[in-house]
């Protein structure tokens, strides 16, 4: 059990969870997602007194999606969850955010230390007396994991647990006893940040490689760069734009890298990922004598099924905790400082042009009298029709993968789940992205989900209403799991879904004057495009968009006949 | 990697997936819960071939409750999901399954054990090539768990899981690898059916055990029985049925036995759960100077918050591993084998009479003149209509607590979640008990749920659309979570909903002649429960009864605020 600290022994004491919460605020949380459950209730109260929002999610999953998507916006999010019950509910969401180095500050409410120590029968337990059992399985997909048991260890595990979250990008787990959060700890400590700073490197290792990088660049015919999704988890995109813009270097993104590249500069070039490749950018980039790969995580679906063709003979690979130089090897050399050096000291370099990327209509498409809204037609479209700043969720499915063919104005944020892949996940993301943008005055969040994907967290709809939220939703209606069917089963039923009335559920959920939509053809995809209200607008608009069942984007089709492949092999 | 088994070598080759849905077919399952995903497809295939339906339900959480309601009716049910990401949805739906003793077989299907082995940075992994961690964190909520990776091991693995799931009342997990699924293997075993008997007792051990019971027995002046959970989870109810009717000893049952024995029983008494107990059962139980106890589980809200007051001097424990009379305990000996002798071989015992429960309206409710449906009219009233065979489903919540006054008609099964108490359990359990019903030819399947558990779990009346289901679904619209309000935060916003338009969801969901209804007053219940339509229909009926905000079951309120008591505890 936890022993008091004296008050009298502390210059300015403050409950631990108003402490917790002050550190949130600090580190740029203003929103709180989560459900009320009976462990956490005197925690809750501690958040609007603290200058923080409470989001109330419809389910814990919802919630732990939301945060990541909250956090991909605002660089860190936070999710209260009760013991058992809530938190495991949400443990798949933690996980996709530990996959995809999203940090989250997963705080459960747990009983408290006395119930703990007296092993009490207790609801949300197994009813084995085993407190230890839920945080041991979260051990699996956090980056630290405080129980918060004592006071006099209270404030050093909170900074140390947030801390962590952020240098290391991935979920911390932070256990709050009921008789913890009224406990009395130093808020003295409060009065000097925490230091968020990446430890420099080592500075005569750091300038050795970036000597050699720059030895390789200089000899480089036609380098390359490519850009992939740890470049902005650990925070490096400052640092690879000035390189990207000082050398002129023809850029590509990797599809979880979409996003993190200004795609407006003039050496953009497009999509890498081996046969789902953007035009032009395979033959290009493989035929590059140079690649600086910034942050790579080499998926199956992230390469388009392992078809990634880049020689490491060839490659400089950046990463959050080392740099490798074909196979010469330097552990610990972080890339921030290095791109940055290599950046200030490049001179003159070879640059072959690449490609460039835009969104015209493929000619197939263009000539084509069907009104029917291909995917092939789909995507380059909706990037004639993007904005700058835009937040665009895709969700696993013809979405993430046609997402690829859409070229961004500048500062569009990109949201998907490549690696993790958890449908259902772009709904619940969507809600605290949206929020995230409301807190930063973003006008525009889009959502495009797939109505298979979309049943699993259709109701996460109702917080957006709750909370005062006005994203666009794009649900595709193509009756069912299309990228299932194009792995196996195409036409099982296992892979139909029940025919839901989809823009009815605004209304149903509490929304008064949302907007929804219907859209059958080019045509009125067009139109609604170009009406004003519905680009401009502040309410929450929804469009139910109708597209073949069997039709889906190349890059999805290639990638889950590889993926179908590798299943099956038998030896 | 697995090697092969030479077909040569086998006298019935038969494939793996086809073995392992023949036996889950054998012991009494018609209908596999679960959603595709990318590494069960090709598994998928072998169910309808194998005589079983394919549920498909809109999520893997409400797939995991379904398989926990599915199970409780007919002794044992299925789920198919896939690796990490549908696999950790279910999770906290297998933990409310292991806590409370429901026997679920978890088939996840996995990626191929050449992957695996090769460490492929697949989707749906955490990126790090761990093949195991989510296994690992299903150790602990699984009696077993079996990694199919070799052929020449998998029927063992698979009967034996099987019949661990069985016989322990509790989870299994089995991983089913892509390249796994076709495997042969032989399926001359299935022409022996699994044994599913539990161990006897030694012999000699139980005679000795039976005989201080009796002693016991004989001696007291007011003996009493009080069932619980347990002895329905382990199957001991034919037994304790014997021991009531034989005996005449008045029963009781703790609330998560409730419906576990016969209510018409003359000497059945009613609810017991300390200071939540039904009118004079208290009084009667605690004054019993032999207590036979068959089944406990002593948590919280299955005491009303600990207040079960039954010395162990007077006590007799009958569980599914150990017998303990007073302080003396009998390890290895199970409940079943004693329970018959003790009936058989009682005589002549002192029996005084206890209470009888009923349903009618309390006195103070039949005075009043106010038209609002109240917590205390409603739950006599529902035992009124009620009919045998129902299979009722309550909430965590004002539900599960109410149900206590409800005496049930013979046969009734009655499911909730006292122990684990995971909300947006009942509306997915629903599905399956109602599945489960149907497949026995059982009529009325009833939940009775809270507005705010219901938007966890909402969506999963499309998968009852979608099955041809057509339970009688009760939502009570009482503006948030009820049962928080009791313990913390009586009227703070983070315990209320937003609001929902719930009897629309039906047709939304698909629904092309639902019945959908709205009460407000006593008498509008009372008009419903005479309409035939109603009571006696084949459509799924889906009705919002409005009840008070701040009114709840007497039980919840002592209950609740004995919780928020152990949780504010300081010392």
């Amino acid at each position: 059990m936890a022993t008091d600290i004296k008050t009298s022994e502390l210059k300015n004491p403050v409950d631990v969870a108003e402490y917790l919460f002050r550190r949130l605020h600090e580190v740029g949380v203003r929103s709180v997602h989560g459900l009320p459950g009976d462990y956490n209730l005197v925690a809750l109260d501690y958040i609007p007194k603290n200058g923080l929002r409470w989001v109330g999610n419809v389910n814990e999953l919802n919630a732990g999606y939301a945060a990541d998507g909250y956090a991909r916006v605002k660089g860190i999010s936070a999710i209260v969850t009760t013991f058992g019950v809530g938190e495991l509910s949400a443990i798949n969401a933690i996980s996709g955010a530990y996959s995809e180095y999203v940090p989250i500050v997963h705080i459960v409410g747990y009983p408290s230390t006395i119930s703990q120590r007296n092993g009490l029968l207790l609801h949300h337990t197994l009813g084995n007396g085993d407190f230890n059992v839920f945080a041991n399985m979260s051990r699996n997909v956090s980056c630290n994991v405080a129980l918060l048991n004592d006071p006099h260890e209270a404030a050093t595990q909170i900074d140390h647990a947030i801390r962590e979250c952020y240098l290391q990008s991935r979920p911390v787990y932070i256990s709050l006893p009921t008789d913890m959060v009224r406990k009395k700890i130093e808020g003295a400590r409060l009065e000097k940040p925490l230091d968020l700073t990446f430890p420099p490197n080592d500075e005569e290792k750091e300038n050795y490689v970036v000597e050699v990088v720059l030895k390789y660049l200089h000899a480089a015919k036609n380098p390359a760069i490519l850009v992939d999704a740890c470049a902005q988890r650990h925070r490096a995109l400052d640092e690879t734009h000035e390189l990207i813009k000082k050398t002129g270097i023809p850029t590509f993104v990797a599809p979880m890298g979409k996003g993190a590249v200004d795609e407006t500069l003039p050496n953009y070039g497009g999509v890498y990922a081996g046969d789902g490749s953007n035009a032009g950018v395979r033959e290009r980039l493989e035929s590059s004598d140079l690649v600086l790969s910034i942050g790579a995580i080499k998926s199956d679906f992230n390469t388009a099924g392992f078809t990634y063709r880049i020689s490491q003979l060839n490659t400089i690979d950046f990463h959050s905790n080392y740099t490798r130089v074909k196979y010469s090897e330097y552990p610990g050399v972080r890339m921030n400082g290095v791109l940055r050096k290599v950046a200030a000291k490049i001179g003159k370099l070879n640059v072959q042009e690449g490609p460039i990327p835009n969104n015209r209509i493929p000619a197939e498409e263009r000539k084509s009298e069907d009104t029917t809204i291909t995917q092939a037609w789909f995507w380059p479209r909706l990037g004639q029709w993007l904005e700058p700043k835009d937040i665009v969720i895709t969700e696993t499915g013809t979405a993430n993968f046609g997402i690829w063919e859409t070229r961004f104005p500048k500062d569009v944020t990109a949201i998907s789940q490549v690696l993790w892949g958890s449908i259902g996940y772009a709904t619940g993301s969507c809600q605290g992205a949206a929020l995230a943008a409301k807190e930063l005055g973003v006008k525009r969040t889009i959502l495009f989900t797939g109505d298979g994907s979309f049943q699993l967290t259709a109701q996460e709809v109702s917080t957006m209403i709750r909370n005062g939220l006005s994203p666009i939703l794009f649900v595709i209606n193509n009756a069912g799991y299309t990228i299932e069917r194009y792995i196996h089963g195409f036409d099982a039923d296992y892979n139909d879904i029940p025919d839901w009335q989809y823009t009815k559920l605004p209304e149903v959920f509490g929304a008064k004057d949302a907007k929804t939509y219907q859209v059958r053809t080019k045509e009125e995809v067009n139109r609604l495009f170009e009406d004003r209200d519905f680009s401009q607008g502040d309410k929450l608009r929804f469009v139910e968009i109708f597209m073949p069942r069997d039709d889906a984007p190349i890059a999805l089709k290639s990638t889950a006949e590889a993926a179908a492949k590798t299943n099956a092999k038998m030896e």
